[in-house]
């Protein structure tokens, strides 16, 4: 799996147990096809009549590396697959493959909540894994469990403030999407008191749609921070690709420039999650600002053979007590075990490039290759 | 020219015909040094004094690469190199590298039409290269031709409509260049028809310059999309480098996210070209919208030595149904030898590697190079 | 240093000394741990408590390649490093490092000029260096120089001009950092006299600060032109990561295609520095415009062992006679070293791979790396 050539130093720290320091629950049930393949598609949508989301790196690998976790031949035919993925169930799929992850503690972002009994629990995520498992809050989920209730502006603010605090308390760190929401190209200051009761009213009187509201998303990212800096825990930001129907463009973790300085003052860790294609502007933010931490996330899984580019490229200027590894993982137990194998290969190569020119040293490689699979995330987040 | 340690299969699929999805005509008559030399530069200017348009990858190549076929050794200087040319004729030339290339069939942007004596029609494109031609139909050439001769401005609206679908009747594909010449931030949404009677209007008095105004360009576009909906045509979209004084991010496909989405249920597909170097944003693009395809074109046989790289970065996301070949070869038919060389090597590269690796499979990669190389084009343009 | 397997001829050119064209004085003084810390991170905050900026690319290259210099083992750790580099005291570390970066001639940025007395004169990089010095003028760094005596400001902007032409007198070069002040996003036309009076009446009500009104830094902007436009001079403009707290996609040399576009009638040649993470984009306007040129600058020492992708992503577009070697060098002589040296690192592997696959002949590869190491840089700064 990894370089034929790593000294064993080396070797052994990259298949040190992993924190996934940002991960969701996967799916707890037995999946058709049809199912399998929206799943695996960060689009939602079916591919072409006559084409498959196999056809594409993330499904390459998973035929490649997780079907011999399941007892098969590598680059078993997907129909192949599937077939023995029912066999099993999900549960020993499941099992299998976060387990196989090589990960010692799952940090997981429980939205949307228990109301979705179809995801594994963080608990549960941690059983299966044979791992510990803490709790990531998203922000827009609470906000969107208090809008539901709240009849006033003044009670809905209120609870918002009082329910982010209270889950915090019982969190490793906070996590927003605002980015695919409004994009990250908001306005960096905290919103105006008025602005907020403003946008609070407009807010309820339609709280089943997602939130959109710039001014309401800025106020809820704020009182975050707040939280967030009263408990010292970090805020992890959603970034580039992936679920979103804005333009890619928006998404661009550089846009948090601004709203990183911003923050520096305040102590509170700013993480950049998956990033590409802006992995490296991410790679820049965490050289510049001492609170900025960055990974590549779901980038490994999707990108599968060719991560070694990717992972390399966040190498060329991210300090490496900056980067985290995180597998993204969601949806199905594939993504985290791809998540996980994509890391320590990519890594490896890089290591192995690095020593075999002379620029590093083993002890150096070994020490990296620690810091950024568990040894920063042990730091940033006190586990 | 293909990595040594592919398998036949592999390599027979490389050498397959390929169908170039997208190129213009070349130029039929015999070139003088300095006409070559603009001609193969994007900008348009001659080089600075004392230097040549020679000194990039793309005249490295020209040397490397077609010096051969023009029975000259590898690395020819350039004066060598043009003397030759000149001594074959222009249609030998031409003949030698269309042919060369290994075409099947060429899809041309006949753009600007019939009125430029100097380029190759798509029949004679076919007829020098051995191969099949169709025809697409540039909209904003179509625009042109209908402004130059319309009164009023609902006669020129009615003739647009009219003239895009008879020139669609005969074509494979509808193109446009809206990216270079408004850029691709355009308001997505379709232009009122109020907006579009005063926009038409303010054209008509001035016909003669090329079409900038941005409300009208979106009317011919989705003009366009309504004739392509009905015929069950692609759509292509020239984004990223070359042929626009815009600031290159405006150009930027993944702008297109928007548009994109409006596209989905009208179930056109939408082709990005070219992309550079914004690939990455258009691969992604390519993944979660099942419409939206894409090449890297012109991006061939400009980065040449280089194209590797950009080749692989763009099979980082994309699907392996999504992707097409096209050289954007266009004036010298250089660029479309270049082109399917450049994208044979690459993408030969990419597949060594992951043979090499033990990411896919021989059966695989064959596979994927058929649907990339043909099979992808002959779908999607039902040839 | 270099791949093993290059011809000497091409060994020779990449070894040859090189035109570094942009670069700063160091720190004459010695530098504690913490002092040396800071000059060695582009942001200016020191590392979190527990980590260290010597644990980034640039940190690592300086123990492997910079602690021989300094007569240590290689991957010497910081702590020995800067104990040795206190022994050997600051004015012999400088001469080794600049001394070793095999360069003929420096082109010295020279603000913020006479009255940091801890940085080396251009006199003075040259004399350690062992090669000649000229000097860049910063145009932003006169204008504080004439804000802070002048009263009224019809004087404030007479001696605007007449400073502007008198330094450049005895420079070969000016340099902007308009994109780190006001974003490369501005408004690329000359300011209306109207405009300039009213923003020139602002500056002086508060000429302490740094200047970041737009319409003055266009202002100064256009008069440099005119200045360099008159004596024949480049225009060098910082671009990309470093040096600001701007968003970051804001200094994208892409969105100087309009300003460049403008300023190509005049014959000024433009001149993009660092450019990462958008060295594509600068790499495309040098390839379409005649007069615009690029380097990867500081680029080189930060990416370090990474530097070779960077490098060749360059080659992939960018015109041979339009690259330039700059080390972007500034505060510790580190930088001046590890930029030659990966300067010479990356090209070498990029020369070599082309060499190894047939693509270029030893003679263009010696050729080109003569161009990009000296020969562009004498041609556009007449030297």
């Amino acid at each position: 799996m990894l370089p034929v050539d790593l000294p064993s130093t080396v070797r052994d720290a990259l298949l040190a147990p992993l924190v996934d320091h940002h991960c969701h629950g996967v799916r707890r049930d037995d999946l058709s096809r049809a199912r399998f393949e929206l799943l695996i598609n960060e689009g939602g949508s079916p591919a072409p009549p006559g084409t498959t989301h196999f056809d594409t790196p993330f499904g390459a690998a998973v035929r490649r590396w997780c079907a011999p976790v399941l007892d098969l031949e590598p680059h078993a035919p997907p129909a192949v697959y599937l077939s023995r993925r029912e066999e099993l169930g999900a549960a020993e799929v499941n099992r299998r493959l976060l387990a196989g992850a090589g990960v010692v503690a799952f940090l997981v972002d429980t939205a949307p909540g228990a109301e979705d009994m179809e995801v594994l629990t963080a608990t549960e995520m941690g059983r299966h894994g044979g791992a510990a498992a803490d709790e990531l809050v998203r922000i827009e989920q609470i906000e969107r469990d208090v809008a539901e209730t709240a009849q006033l502006a003044v009670d809905y603010l209120d609870a918002l403030g009082e329910e982010l605090a209270a889950r915090a308390a019982r969190a490793v760190g906070l996590k927003t999407v605002i980015g695919a929401l409004c994009g990250l190209d908001f306005d960096p200051a905290r919103p105006s008191r008025g602005s907020v009761i403003a946008a609070a009213n407009r807010r309820l009187s339609d709280p089943k749609r997602p939130l959109t509201d710039e001014v309401m998303l800025r106020h809820l990212l704020w009182s975050a921070v707040d939280v967030a800096r009263e408990r010292g825990l970090p805020v992890q930001f959603h970034t580039g690709f992936g679920g979103s129907g804005l333009d890619l463009h928006r998404t661009d973790p550089g846009r948090l420039g601004e709203f990183a300085g911003m923050l520096q003052p305040l102590g509170v860790p700013l993480i950049l999650l998956h990033c590409y294609p802006y992995h490296r502007q991410a790679a820049y933010l965490a050289g510049v600002y001492p609170h900025v931490y960055v990974d590549v996330g779901l980038t490994l899984p999707h990108t599968a053979a060719a991560s070694a580019r990717v992972v390399d490229e966040l190498l060329e200027l991210a300090p490496f007590h900056k980067q985290l590894f995180g597998s993204g993982c969601h949806s199905v137990a594939e993504t985290g075990y791809l998540g996980a194998l994509s890391f320590r290969r990519a890594l490896g190569a890089s290591l192995a490039s690095r020593l075999a020119s002379g620029e590093w040293s083993p002890a150096d490689a070994a020490r990296v290759a620690h810091m950024i699979g568990s040894g920063n995330a042990r730091r940033v987040y006190r586990l």
